[in-house]
């Protein structure tokens, strides 16, 4: 049996004591945001406990408090996964209901007030300021079915698939945090690519959402240095969910040859909390086998690069509000290629990584078809349309669909370490495109 | 004949009174960058002539003089161009031989010792915190001799080419400053494509350089509106030149099906000074005729979309130290798309445009030999080796090599509107990839 908090926190609490997730958001009576840890239905304020000696007998935060008061992760990322471990091991430490340290927390409620909020009283924010943003394209059956659906199957695995973890650079302005209403964006689309070649310009048709993993680096190397397979873990803070929705019709007209844009421009959610790479250890599990041979720089030194964690899509009906479950899957099922390749490959350059910035993993999906970690591949590009609860279809996603990306590793019994959601509503397009006011 | 200042500006200087273009540098004597603008052989420190009461008599600014004494342009350029002009044009009055407010400046010895440095004493750093880069495609003859020499003459130009201004996100994290050193980036190449599809891991053989502008923007639209083609001029601060050093082999094997990433993400060198748009407005000029038709939101309202600004590439060998003109061309006569069409496209989805953000114009290239804006055209991919002076040759850049990247418009008579260099030596590459260390 785990060790149990001497907070409540529900059995099945994605924010067990075997989690503690950081993030960032606006506590009540607060003006800006600040450094947090969830735990069961709480989010606990670290720029408050820090500021209260909370971690004055914690010899590896000392001269480094500051990293609390902030109003995002990256200072506190930036002083390596390391550091990190040590402040949720001291959490785990302070919240056990066994704690050794009962007046620094458990018998101060003076401070717990001060330090303790319902999650729903917390306003979350983007747990960082995301400098780049690096999308890859780490699950091989998505790779495969896309390339399929695009360009029939003898063509769907390209000759670079399994030589390289390819990756677009993606748009960080438009990362928000779950919650956060989409709206369908205007493009250029072509009707038929095989026909006439004249774009209309339409609302979006065709959207879509892509269930994939969010990475977030602690740092990492300097200018024209790299980031070898060997120590690109400890260059790793933790993980998000992360929706990268997309304009399936704007991308297919717009991407070749410098590849996806406006397609994937307008929005991509993650999830508030992020998880620390340290509290999905345990969950650690071999992924799909890459067939090999790969150039040594990445050559994954382990079996177990990626995650038992089960991962699950959910779409509550615009019209209905009703919630259907339209993918089932889990991270070893669909990735070929671990973050630890990804950061070797993405810095073999001598490109260098800040802490903060954000790595995708690529859509996920199994291999069989309700594993499937988009509409594209679950509808075949719209030709069968799935089902949803109550007797409505889907071939994309239609005005007021949510969307909810969830995942958890873990049980009841030895604490559930889960994501929290990545949601977000789709609204309708604007009815017409109309000059937007100048900054001033 | 154009005034002149009481400071002393060779008639060849790329920063007349004409110009005023603004920047960051480290001054003698401080320990952290500041604003500053450019006028002759000197910076004037934007922070100490604010801090000094300059500002004081200029209505427009006050409330806002935080803006100077910041490390970076992003909040100046957030208060929108119409800003930046009048401050603009303040300095010179300020700076001008007649000014009317010799008090301000001309005759204070004192002041002027404060805020005026030479600009060879002055450490230039990047202008702005670049949030977001995006990197167009807008030079039509390159995009078709890129083309043909990749695809062949039929396919050269893509049937989106001619629709949309094009471009893939680039990276924000390696834009470095004029004079920063780039080192050759290692990466996975395939010798001939059309036979094996083995890559071999080696440094870059065939690196390259790009002429670009870069344009930043003053911020813009909030999220999920747009930008449209009549607001987007009042969204633009400035230009700097841009070269977005390629690595052709890393490309190529690469790029299909998402864009340029590792071919591009080691390095990006921009000039230090940003010449603000409205220093470049009397050189506007039409550029390449498109042919049409264009979707209404594209439909740029003037001819006169570009500008009269010659550019200029030089190499200087990094064996004999000559100095060669590799390339001279002009903005008119490469780019098809406008910036203000860069934008519309860009936002048209909602995707949200910040202060700061960078967009470059694309590879410009003239259409004689003696304008092409990168080795790739210039020499046929590799077939046919260019002359350097002093009798050497160059397929593609060797180590040592310093590429210098040079633009101004105007004449001695009116002044000259220049840009300073966007320079940069290429190291040769590190000689094996070691493990770098992990950040702590």
């Amino acid at each position: 049996m785990a060790p149990t908090s001497w907070l409540d926190v529900a059995s099945d609490s994605p924010f067990s004591l075997a989690n503690i997730p950081f993030g960032v958001g606006i506590f009540p009576g607060h003006d800006k945001p600040s450094v947090a840890v969830a735990i069961g239905e709480y989010a606990m304020n670290l720029a408050v406990f820090a500021s209260s000696g909370g971690f004055s007998q914690l010899a590896d935060v000392q001269g480094h408090a500051e990293v609390f008061d902030q109003t995002a992760l990256n200072t506190l990322a930036a002083l390596g996964r390391r550091f990190s471990a040590i402040v949720r091991r001291f959490l785990q430490e302070i919240l056990k209901e066994t704690t050794p340290y009962p007046h620094l927390l458990k018998d101060n409620k003076d401070l717990q007030s001060r330090c303790l909020a319902r999650l729903t009283e917390v306003d979350m924010r983007l747990p960082f300021n995301i400098g780049d943003f690096s999308d890859f394209y780490g699950g091989m059956n998505h790779a495969y079915n896309a390339g399929a659906l695009f360009r029939g199957q003898n063509g769907a695995l390209l000759p670079n698939y399994l030589h390289l973890p390819m990756a677009y650079h993606g748009r960080s302005s438009s990362i928000y945090v779950s919650g956060t209403p989409v709206r369908r964006p205007w493009g250029q689309i072509v009707e038929d690519l095989t026909a006439t070649k004249h774009p209309i310009f339409v609302p979006c048709r065709t959207m879509d959402f892509e269930l994939e993993l969010g990475c977030f680096v602690c740092g990492g190397n300097k200018p024209f240095d790299n980031i070898s397979i060997e120590n690109a873990e400890e260059n790793i803070f933790g993980f998000v969910l992360l929706n990268d929705w997309s304009a399936r019709d704007v991308q297919r007209w717009e991407y070749v040859p410098l590849g996806p844009f406006n397609g994937k421009n307008f929005a991509t959610t993650i999830s508030a909390w992020v998880v620390l790479a340290d509290a999905l250890e345990p969950f650690r599990s071999p992924g799909m086998i890459h067939p090999g041979p790969l150039l040594p720089y990445l050559q994954e030194h382990r079996k177990d690069f990626t995650y038992d964690l089960k991962l699950e899509v959910q779409l509550r009906s615009g019209s209905t509000k009703r919630l259907s479950t339209i993918c089932s899957t889990n991270a070893k099922d669909g990735l070929v290629w671990s973050f630890p390749q990804m950061l070797a490959h993405h810095t073999i350059t001598g490109c260098n990584i800040r802490a903060g910035d954000l790595l995708g993993s690529g859509t996920i999906s199994g291999e069989s078809t309700s594993s499937l970690g988009c509409l594209l591949e679950q509808t075949l590009n719209g030709r069968r349309p799935i089902q949803l609860e109550g007797g409505e279809q889907r071939t994309w996603l239609e005005d007021g669909d949510e969307v909810i990306l969830k995942a958890w590793a873990g049980d009841e019994q030895h604490g559930i370490v889960g994501f929290g959601n990545a949601a977000g509503v789709l609204l309708p397009a604007h009815k017409q495109i109309v000059p937007s006011k100048a900054a001033l």
